[in-house]
């Protein structure tokens, strides 16, 4: 019997979850959650009608897993405790500081109602983070590095967006290839915010704004900018249209470790991942964990998961021996 | 209290478990076992003396683990499963087509005696093996390659060492780069044996030897090298000395994956190693192993695992709030 899957939330990330769902044979995608007008949302799935949230709760037993797919400003502290009532859950929380306060609710809400929660999936925090750990476990002396891009960050975008006489905007982190290749390369550096990334952004300015004012706001912005080095495009909204449309994101975790009696052989473990749409990648991942919090429900576990907690195993739909037999 | 460490054997990888375990402050070295004489040994530990191989059994309630730092072909077929009698086991068995063989005979040896194995620890198989099911388990339609080197091949240049007028040689595989790039930029392209990497070797013949016969040897040999372009380079023994002395390698698991509605979009994960020495990063691995063994004994469990049934927490020394706090 198939994996069912329920997706609370269809924007982007929701989207990406329906589409991969289709790439796994043993799961199958149960129902479509929304806050908005259900006929306003249009699943990929012939003849699949969202149902309102305020009626999720109906669904508690017919569905094994729910991939939560809001947003971490607002949205998941709440709703994933909430619906950990009813379902297992997955979420893609990342606030990165706020981890620990939403895993001690997360983990009270699902060891109270006997489910499973994975929280913070996806590749930053998910994927990015499991190789840290594994490098440093690995490696227990030694560096590493994170470094992001080249991609579009939402949450600068929305701030940019956010100024007076700005209609739409576009910003990419970028990792700086010198910095990049001097941490491979063993050296080992000490790098600054600013030597690591620059930001690029790609404006739609209201007719007669000021621009020179728009992009000093940019480039002086506190957190978001005034440590980089910052270019400022302005460019037509048919131009963004065209251009700029994707949600490519990506980056590098390279650590470097030192073995041997006097520590003197270097060794160097980078993983990359290059996206063309980090939210269809994130949903992918984010569908791999679902399928390992179904298993450790079935094996009567309960409370809260994150990527470090699962036994990579659990992932993968084939069995233990096939896994072996075949990748190890 | 610390987790007690056996080394069963000590040549390069006993060696290099020696100076990894000194990297981890909740470990230390109870003793090392050797089947030579082991007045012959030399510990890098000061005043600690080898223990013969017969008196293995008397050390069961003294070693929480015994990293076992045979070689495949002929020692941990027998040595795992015999060896699990006693203690947890960890050990780096590499014959990727024995390895369900293997697995069997220690997980009926360790469910015997309830302790707990773990076999086939190191990068290939170990990371590399882990890279590739967990990006075939978050981008299920796609393909991976794996690519070893720059590196020496042990088996290789042993094989080159049986030949007739041979003293001694190194082998050094080598991943072709143009075809790495291929597989990078996601063009998935069908790569023969040949066309993915290059065998260089380095030879020291006999005085006298007839060097254009050993190198046809060298190249015409199957499974060896006739499927590869090699290159045979005669050098003499303080050149070997000199410049070939290390046991650097390395290499790169690549997946290109596709997601979206038509799979349009293409995602490329990339997990790559670059090792100044292979067996002190087995070691260095074996040794995070080693803690995740300890840990499963004391939750009560029994049993043969391999990496991928271990979940990353275990590998580490610090509480899953600390890596949650600080890694995720």
């Amino acid at each position: 019997m198939a994996i069912r899957i329920g997706i609370a939330g269809h924007g982007n990330l929701g989207r990406g979850v329906e589409c991969a769902i289709r790439q796994n044979p043993d799961m199958e995608l149960a129902a479509i959650f929304t806050r908005r007008d259900p006929e306003t949302v249009a699943p990929l799935t012939p003849g699949l009608q969202a149902i309102p949230f305020s009626r999720i709760d109906s669904w508690k037993d017919t569905i094994d897993v729910m991939i939560i797919c809001g947003g971490s400003a607002t949205d998941l502290p709440t709703q994933t405790p909430e619906l950990a009532r009813w379902f297992n859950v997955i979420d893609s929380f990342d606030t990165h500081a706020r981890i620990p306060e939403h895993f001690a609710a997360v983990d009270a809400a699902t060891k109270k109602s006997n489910h499973i929660g994975i929280i913070s999936v996806g590749w930053d925090p998910g994927l990015f983070s499991l190789n840290r750990l594994i490098s440093q476990a690995t490696l227990p002396q030694g560096n590493d590095e994170t470094f992001w891009g080249k991609g579009v960050s939402q949450g600068h975008s929305d701030a940019i967006r956010r100024l007076a006489g700005v209609i739409d905007a576009r910003q990419y982190t970028i990792p700086v290839e010198e910095a990049l290749n001097k941490v491979r390369s063993g050296e080992n550096p000490k790098l600054t915010t600013r030597q690591k990334h620059t930001r690029l952004c790609y404006v739609v300015a209201e007719q007669g704004a000021d621009r020179e004012k728009i992009a000093h706001e940019i480039k002086t912005m506190p957190n978001y900018f005034a440590d980089y080095d910052t270019t400022v495009n302005f460019i037509s909204a048919a131009e963004l249209k065209r251009d700029h449309e994707g949600i490519p994101h990506g980056g590098f975790v390279i650590r470097t470790g030192f073995t041997g009696p006097n520590s003197e052989n270097t060794h160097i473990a980078e993983f990359s991942l290059k996206l063309d749409s980090n939210p269809e990648f994130t949903a992918s991942v984010m569908v791999a964990y679902a399928r390992a919090a179904y298993r450790l429900k079935c094996e009567g576990q309960s409370g809260c998961r994150t990527v470090f907690d699962i036994a990579p195993a659990l992932l993968d739909r084939r069995s233990g021996e096939e896994l072996r037999k075949t990748l190890l």
